[in-house]
């Protein structure tokens, strides 16, 4: 059985009323991946780092609050945090995107934590596309969550 | 210099007044990776596949239109065609999403295609996380591009 | 076939890619059916029906910006007109909504329309509601629509 | 009086603030009327007609959690549940859209139920305009709701 | 420090998860300011007065529902009542617009409410706009606040 | 005669059907007005005020997006740039927003650029409004416009 259809296959928002009401926290983790060159470029951009962190921020944090417009069959409940961290590896040539996501409601939010991710990764290669066609996202997943029936999770 | 910060590297959205209005097309493409049993139980799902492709689809062509909302820089266009493909690699433990968006209009469709996969994948997450808290997803990429002064790309 | 399912049954947005820009006109109306006496009751509200009918043609005409946002394979396509009357048929105990699109694109305004006439009856009975739960939306259609390949229509 | 004004006739959104959180389920049904000729070519889409229901239930599902933006006056709530059920009347050359939406709120469900109905039917009519314009939706109603001061209401 | 920065001066939305539910209201206030004879002009639309004041209250009321996708860092929250007065100063040439704004929640709707009254003198200033382009929009402020850790306030 | 209302005094998107596409472009300011202490205190943010002017910018360009959403009888039209410039006058205790916004079309974008301004303004008021509930936006106006049948307009 698959949990957001019904008997006959049909699409269903899942019924979470009878749920409790628990503060509920997920960690999600994604990368954007540059060429060499490409990252390397981006390393030398020192001022303009921080407008590209902020738009990319900006961009995940405004993403998580669209969660249930995106994702048919999720609910629209209120978040009442939003944490994104981005980060860079040098070594990798990859810039590291992590969001936390925080409420307390009957549902977890682990789908607003990667899609914060997702739109804050789709932000970054918007700004950098015009370098280099070939940066690619990667590793989007979920690192923790708290709360909720289904127990605590950690990677 | 980056294209979307002006000379005190405040963000903007770059001036497209002044391009030519062609026919755009891009394809993106990106991969949901699931551990072999989880993978195999969805494999199992015969007849659900169906309704699951259907809504990860959706989500896709409709997170395609949105694309302007979510990504702070881009433009409003009008997009005239999405098609989203899904298949399955068995060998691999992984589902792979296309997206094919095309327009006639002064700036590409890269982001809008890339969003649709990024939707199109979280979409299946959302579907199956209640099986597994490892799934990734992986490979957001750029396919090709098509029209345009950057003229054309291949992967 | 289905215009909007590809060969493997999977949702698209159709390719409007050739076809010409041209001017589409698209006329739906629908009604707001009542029992007679909560009929009366709002047909006594004599200077309160300026403002419903305010709220309701409003409500129309912003659902019409909305159509590509609800229609899960329409185009988003810039309107240029939108129109709403509002009529009463006090032999009928209903009112009509009536709505009519206009613009110069590569694919009708029907849906917009439909959805228009949809989005402000529904208005209606939201305002409505409170006095009598029966209350009926009915008889949405298409009434004309003008331009585009397949021809005019009037019913 | 009507509700949704004050004294001068003004719209306002109800003030909920002083009401009680109670379960409240609502459920609405509408139709899609068919010519008797269209309405066999649909049924013979054998195949094709899991991905038709699955589109409208979608468009239905995200169409629900639309409503405060699509309804002037209406209160943004959590919505908890919701369920589609699409079914045929061979006779009466229809088809049918039932909503079943819950929550625990301050106010009902009764008018995201009936948008719920509304833009699935929409999304039918959509895949089917090409076939024949003289589709109609018809007898959209609130079929039961349940919870709430004003009591429990079954048609 | 400021609120919605970290401690990189990272935007966040901050964490209001430990904060209490209680009541809260917000009344803001703004004006749309004409000169002399355009006020004079509006002042002749004797019945169409009426029309104005709800399309501007209408704008304001779904403005405030939309305030979480507006300004970055706000929480998405319920609202449980709007209610929008707009008045006229002769002697000063202008129209006033004030909202109240009211919830339960753990933060409070100052800014939903400057939301508010803010698109409502923009669609004011739309529907003018063809008059004369010389109008502006003044004095956009809070008036009072009641609920929260921070106290009442009362200008 | 009121440009958006119909002889029945009722709310009409105006066609601009038969308009002709052109450069068209706006120029639009505003103002923040702190207390002194409160401007002084954001003065002295010195690594802090770049990430604010970040998220007063992207809620601007974002803001200018969503017009046809917000302002019930606006166009919805493709934006082709935004700007937002983001200064500060010491002597007047005053962030000033200016936002220039262009597109081809058959309508302006007045209304886009003074509602990019306003909810840049809203952002700055939001992130700084714990400081003083004093703060006020004002002076919110055209500034210039060009293209278009009623030609140019310079203050």
């Amino acid at each position: 059985m698959v949990n957001h259809l019904d008997k006959s296959n049909n699409p269903i928002m899942i019924n979470v009323g009878n749920k409790k009401i628990t503060e509920r926290i997920a960690v999600a983790e994604g990368e954007i991946l540059f060429d060499k060159q490409t990252f390397k470029k981006i390393e030398s951009f020192k001022s303009k780092k921080g407008s590209i962190n902020n738009i990319a921020i900006i961009a995940g944090i405004m993403g998580a609050k669209e969660t249930s417009r995106l994702i048919p069959l999720s609910h629209n409940i209120q978040i009442e945090s939003v944490e994104i961290d981005i980060s860079r590896n040098k070594k990798k040539n990859l810039i590291q995107v992590k969001a936390t996501v925080k409420t307390n409601a009957k549902t977890g939010v682990e789908i607003e934590a990667l899609t914060a991710v997702s739109i804050s990764c789709l932000a970054v290669y918007d700004m950098c596309k015009y370098m280099n066609k070939s940066i690619k996202i990667n590793n989007l997943r979920l690192v923790s969550k708290t709360g909720g029936k289904s127990g605590n999770f950690k990677k």
